[in-house]
């Protein structure tokens, strides 16, 4: 089987990015489902596909139906679907490939490794893409598909996947939340944010050149400099929130430079 | 006065990066010093400047004197330099410029906010400098110099840079951290860190597109998915440390977020 026709579950950022994936990978998009039918048409119209906001609508004579929907929307959908032997996948990082196991007989996992804004065009051949099937045939369709929209294909299992997804947590979203408290911290000087851009790129270039960034660790953590560590959360002292991030992560710093890299 | 003999104290990554972009700028660098004289020749060497491991060798005839040392070197070392009249500056981001008064007339702040490897090349033109005097004349001199060597320079006074040098404690520091236990973690996988690379540099590239990175804030936190969240805490229960991070961050990005960005 190579799959062509595709049914997409889901209008968010992702359905987005991957359905225009697709679509330029010469993939048909057969149907584009939502909750919500004019988001639905909204994509469905990009990719030359019909719009549907209702299940039972569900054409089944699509080779591959992906649900790009939020985690805990998975099972609940997929399980009011009538699949008729096409290759069912979600996109999750999280979650079990098992989760697909009660109503489809050709299932797998089909996880990019990225952040995804709706408006934001990104470079689909670049993301890592995490791929898990039920058995040994339909992982093959499966590289195939994955392969047609990517070169960073990497067969995954399902531990591998949520540890690595555990791992984006960090590099992703907390990574986040220490620019918006740099930001935080930047706005009270009456100076743009912008001083703060060039240091931000860096940083993230630097970890890119490693094989390990605890490498390129700087800062008065990694040197054991109390003197400006006391300093910096007294200056926090109005921010106590802040002030406990700052004290924990400079602990955690210091504690797995002095051990050596063993966390 | 247009600077334009320069001396050095200081053989660090900063030193480095700083007197090549002084060389570039077609300064004159005077000389090097470095307690280790070993150190001291090596950047000497590089800038055609002389080499000094003693203060007491300190050539007066100097325009500018710039200590790139760590920050509890600075008054130490320049309490023992012999200055006569030049403009003395310091490079540190969290030592106020009132430092250097013991022993100069005319002194400032040139604090480049950037992290520095000494054989990672970088464009010192991008790089913002922070820029502060103890006169409006001697303002006026360093201005000229700063804009020499970057695009980007900035008057800030010790409260604005202090604050600023908190903020890139945030930015590059504890991001490189999040890094660090991102790597951990995908270890324990065994597939490559590399996986990881493609999402670090589109999460800084997304900070840098924005006035704000809030809005970019994605996850289980922001989106209070505690399933996710209790699922990941279980996942860290063999470490402790990186279990207490997550736990930690999580409220504060789910805080945050509730708050509507009131920190």
């Amino acid at each position: 089987m190579t799959p062509s026709r595709i049914t997409i579950f889901g209008s968010g950022n992702l359905a987005w990015h991957l359905g225009q994936a697709l679509f330029d990978a010469h993939y048909s998009i057969s149907q584009v489902y939502s909750r919500n039918q004019a988001n639905a048409e909204e994509l469905a119209f990009q990719l030359g596909a019909d719009a549907i906001s209702s299940t039972e609508d569900f054409d089944d004579s699509c080779d591959v139906a992906i649900f790009a929907v939020s985690d805990n929307a998975i099972a609940e959908l997929a399980n009011k679907v009538n699949f008729s032997g096409q290759l069912v996948l979600h996109t999750s990082g999280s979650t079990s490939v098992e989760i697909l196991k009660n109503n489809a007989q050709h299932y797998g996992v089909l996880y990019p490794l990225q952040t995804f804004s709706k408006f934001r065009p990104i470079e689909f051949r670049d993301i890592p893409l995490l791929i898990e099937a039920n058995t040994p045939n339909n992982l093959v369709n499966l590289k195939g598909l994955a392969s047609a929209l990517s070169s960073k294909v990497i067969v995954a299992d399902s531990y591998q996947r949520r540890q690595l997804h555990l791992s984006a947590v960090f590099a992703n979203n907390f990574v986040n939340h220490m620019y918006t408290l740099a930001y935080e911290l930047s706005k009270k000087t009456g100076l743009s944010f912008d001083i703060l851009k060039p240091l931000i790129k860096e940083t993230a270039l630097k970890a890119t050149l490693t094989d390990n960034p605890s490498i390129a660790q700087t800062g008065p953590a990694v040197r054991h400099n109390s003197e400006i560590i006391k300093k910096h959360i007294e200056m926090l002292c109005n921010q106590p929130e802040m002030q406990k991030i700052y004290t924990f992560v400079s602990e955690s710093i210091s504690k797995y430079h002095h051990t050596e890299h063993v966390s």
